[in-house]
């Protein structure tokens, strides 16, 4: 089943210890789709300024990502500039220029109201729940959000996550909006806020999905799915959002969600993140294969896989 | 088969934001061995002052750990004192005295000799490497150190690294001994200066054991093992140290060394270090079951498990 993402599709000028690159594609909806489109059919709602050209539209075209959503706007698209250090964990931002996004109204193509599932990626929270109040008939929705709303919209975002039924975030946004530093208490506070189960990124460690009592009927126990140790993280960039279009894809492949479906998605969502990182931008995500995703797919359950 | 551990029996003052104690049993040498008691049998090499009265010396004995490599020295046991933040990962050192510990000449008791294992823990990598060096006929030296010895006795350590086939340290130490931040390039580095596997500790998200090529026959490929998400942590003091005793304890269990029982003992020792933190100083590990600890087992298995 189809999956519609709302989010920012971006330029980035990024500099890492591997090299730098000045303007690639970027923007959380620009990596999720592309990572959710080895899974299911994806249709994107966003805001591009003039200089989204057709080679960068063709970018989601060629992996057969539905655009017709993506909103055109007199402009520049949003551009953001940063440099992560020896250690790819920490990211200083250099230059952020909303641009176009300063006045993004999402607005769902009638051709998108079939889809069943709803990923509200890292945007404002008054958008996020007017986005989730256009799409009535979904059957799950996910959502993202980070400690710049956490801090500047919390009764805004506390609004929204009542309409989120996965929320995906990391370690910090959660320590964040839960404030309360030990994880799994903090996921706890979470999950009273609406969701019935949060995905917990915890970067180069994995990730973890908590649950509310009796959310989906898989029981309240959590699960943790790794990442692969990779040596070479040229450009950490769009991991998080890759992440979350692995796993919301696969969901929406599955068309049935039990914990087992959850628990597969979890690796999926660590697979996507992993291939994410091996080049500068999404470029990694554009050309890859289902006979690659599953052969990390292997070797993500072989790293953690007892007897 | 009996594994002999050489460390530290101290006491400890401790405050976390569920309490605190003023005084109670600690040390690598302590955590370690009781963990490893619940595996097999235990052999200690430690120094201690004239305050470890009968009382404590019980502590060990009622688990059938052997004392007789327990030094008794004229003053006062090694004594720590510490603050956890409401982050149990933030720790401030209050006090440090090393009293008899000062002076402590690690002595082998001729009826340890046929121990097949060794542990180092954390201690002067001077007398690791001579520890090492009174025990010819072992068949797994195991190892740990820290900040400290990396940043002060580099040269001597990287001695006792080329006598250590497993050393168990964290991603903060592994780190700073590769001086490199991408945590599986730093493990390749801690590889190249001797030891045949690596074990990285990863704290509230578990630890990745990492393999030289050829290690053991067992392969290349590392393996990770996750912690349970523990809403109340306690006093996390020694969680480290009983880790490496369940790790170290399981595989001297088996007998066998191959890539099944490492694994295992990856999960048994992150159930160790999972039992520590759920009360202050070591009183969990007293009192523990076989079945406690396998049902714990099962736990940490339905966590990471695929189908």
């Amino acid at each position: 089943m189809s999956i519609l993402v709302v989010g920012s599709v971006a330029f980035d000028g990024i500099k890492t210890r591997f090299g730098q690159v000045d303007r690639v594609l970027g923007g959380s909806a620009t990596y999720f789709s592309l990572a959710a489109s080895y899974f299911t059919d994806v249709n994107v709602v966003a805001v591009v300024g003039e200089d989204f050209t057709q080679e960068y539209e063709d970018v989601f075209r060629k992996r057969g990502i539905d655009t017709r959503g993506i909103q055109r706007a007199p402009g520049k698209c949003f551009f953001w500039a940063g440099e992560y250090g020896e250690d790819p964990n920490m990211r200083t931002t250099l230059t952020t220029c909303l641009n176009v996004f300063e006045n993004f109204k999402p607005a769902i193509p009638k051709e998108y109201s079939d889809s069943k599932f709803l990923f509200l990626a890292n945007i404002d929270p008054v958008l996020q729940t007017e986005v989730r109040r256009q799409m009535n008939d979904v059957a799950l929705v996910g959502g993202d959000t980070m400690n710049f709303w956490i801090n500047g919209k919390r009764a805004e975002l506390e609004e929204t996550l009542k309409l989120i039924d996965v929320l995906v975030i990391n370690d910090s946004e959660t320590r964040e909006l839960a404030q309360e530093p030990i994880l799994p208490r903090a996921a706890k506070q979470v999950l009273a806020m609406g969701p019935q189960a949060l995905v917990m990124k915890h970067g180069e460690y994995g990730a973890t999905i908590f649950f509310r009592e009796g959310a989906f009927g898989v029981g309240r126990h959590p699960f943790r799915a790794p990442t692969l140790p990779i040596e070479e993280v040229i450009d950490p960039t769009g991991a998080g959002d890759s992440f979350a279009g692995g796993f919301m894809g696969y969901i929406a492949s599955q068309g049935v969600l039990n914990r087992e479906v959850l628990k597969r998605a979890m690796f999926y969502g660590g697979v996507m993140g992993s291939f994410a990182v091996e080049r500068f931008g999404p470029e990694r995500l554009t050309e890859l294969t289902r006979e690659e995703i599953e052969e990390r797919y292997q070797m993500f359950r072989e790293l953690t896989h007892l007897e």
